[in-house]
């Protein structure tokens, strides 16, 4: 009999696979997404809404289950609010408002529902997003790990960037990539992760002030949560019907986090961040958007690469090793670590 | 130290309590909506936004719990989605897209899975409905009792229906009330249910008709779910600032309902129900709403009250008994049944 794996669920090349088996391929074209937006007719963060002047109306959903609900750098209310802020981001929309739906066990301490909510309207109130709807529901102890918190974040974008990049297109990553993942695994093997912490955040910061300068540009923008720079990289290989190469060295990694994986012999690349953005940016303006990115406090930014034609390998990425080679980063299968976000 | 109990989410007074002291008290003003919207500052089915023509978009977000997943009548995935299609239509939107995340726990049989899915997409194509986005994630066995969807259901409206009855209105229901509630909890207590079914249904055949109607002379709407009649009714006492009066022999209520519930000391009135409408209309059309309802084969629905200004009884809902006495039909409290939705 066939059960459903943990890999189901790790965002990688299985979650793909039953995604389209059991929901999209099973939708007509009609039922994929509304006339004139985005929907399941084409991998990306965020749904998209025709508005009728031109604008769009940015919609997204997902359920946070991230165990432990406290970690280094955040708990499950900053990510279950930043999460969605960023897909709503990734799409080109400005987020303006969010709904949430709270699961909650039975003999959850109150002090800890009230910490989690208090750090989830923290982030909407800095980011002046308004908590429009919701719902809460409690299941009996012994049917659910602590929490369980789904949310819905919505946006306006005049323009939105469908995931598709063009030839001679940089590939622009905004900060250091894997450590969400990398403190999370560590906190779920018992391991202290000492001064280590997630990269968890909201990034309008980056994202607002980009879109408004180089929206134009910008041919694809994802935040590489779940499966990790790797997945990012080979869907959008395969959208923009090229290869992406890309240097290894030129790819930002903490040295703990690389060599964490390396000890238990994962791809850093597959390790999820929750608080960067990865970018497929026009060539004559890449140096530039660079620039401005730095300048606008996210200095470890770096061009890691690009997006070319190619009939040979359509589809794949291809990291060029420091010894000068090449291999093919492949998208992550497998349950690397359960419950990351 | 205070924990969060069963009754916290039963939908009754103890959950209207937690998502104001959690949730609302906890956001200023121009938080709880976006300007011109409806949000959370105010108790309604769901959330709008205007789209700058007049019109508004509808959005709402829920997590269906319901154990176990399979009963009379439907199942988890017709549930969902016809839920979050009815909350749509109780603000006096038309249905037209959604976004589902889905939870499941590791071992879940792949057939399991396969028939809710199939069962929630049934929904949607009979509806044409489009689902244009969503998330899927797996959490270890032991963590989370088989399944949770989090359905986002997105509509438009011309007018949206604000849950504020007005003196006079008269108090229809268009179904027997109680019925989900009755079977779910038969089900958990380890009973055969017969040949006695849920009610889950979407109510388009029923709203879209009534709204093109009588929209203007509908001043509330409500699917009467966890909380059941009580808590709808209990609700528009309140934002209706006077009192509600109800015949209690003219609620429909099945007599196996209603045996059940007594046998167990329940208010079958306090019982969910997942395809019925409650409605507060103008007394002028009430007499014709009514028939109307009927013709579009709603044929159990009656008027079975109305609301009217009160300073004594204002905010309570009193019920005429079959002796000719009042008694107050307080909202529920405690835990009736968990994961009932």
């Amino acid at each position: 009999m066939s059960v459903i794996r943990l890999s189901h669920g790790s965002g990688g090349v299985e979650t793909s696979e039953i995604v389209e088996r059991l929901f999209i391929s099973r939708l007509g074209e009609a039922l994929k997404k509304l006339p004139g937006g985005l929907g399941l007719d084409f991998p990306d963060d965020a749904a998209a809404i025709p508005m009728g002047d031109g604008r769009y109306l940015v919609v997204t959903v997902d359920s946070y289950t991230v165990n432990p609900p406290f970690f280094p750098g955040g708990d499950i209310g900053i990510l279950a609010a930043s999460g969605s802020i960023n897909d709503v981001l990734m799409l080109g929309g400005k987020p303006i408002a969010m709904l949430d739906a709270v699961v909650v066990e039975e003999g959850l301490p109150m002090e800890t529902l009230d910490k989690v909510v208090n750090s989830f309207l923290s982030v909407l109130k800095s980011e002046g997003i308004a908590l429009i709807g919701g719902d809460f529901k409690v299941m009996p102890r012994g049917q659910l790990d602590k929490i369980v918190i789904t949310t819905v974040g919505i946006g306006v974008a005049d323009r939105i960037i469908v995931d598709k990049p063009k030839p001679g297109d940089k590939i622009i990553v905004t900060d250091y990539v894997g450590d969400h993942g990398a403190v999370i695994m560590m906190l779920q093997y018992g391991e202290n992760p000492g001064a280590f912490k997630s990269d968890v955040k909201p990034l309008t910061k980056l994202m607002l002030p980009l879109l408004e300068k180089y929206s134009h540009y910008i041919h694809a923008a994802r935040d590489p949560t779940r499966g990790g720079l790797s997945m990012v990289l080979n869907d959008w290989a395969k959208t923009g019907g090229g290869v992406i190469v890309v240097e290894e060295e030129a790819i930002p990694v903490r040295s703990e986090v690389a060599s964490y994986a390396h000890m238990l012999g994962i791809d850093p690349l597959h390790l999820a961040s929750e608080g960067v953005a990865v970018l497929a940016v026009e060539p004559s303006v890449a140096e530039e958007a660079l620039k401005f990115i730095q300048s606008l406090g996210f200095t470890n930014a770096r061009i890691i690469g690009e997006f070319r034609e190619s009939q040979r390998y359509r589809g794949y990425v291809l990291l060029k090793t420091q010894s000068g080679g090449f291999r093919i980063l492949e998208p992550p299968r497998g349950d690397l670590v359960p419950r990351i976000c």
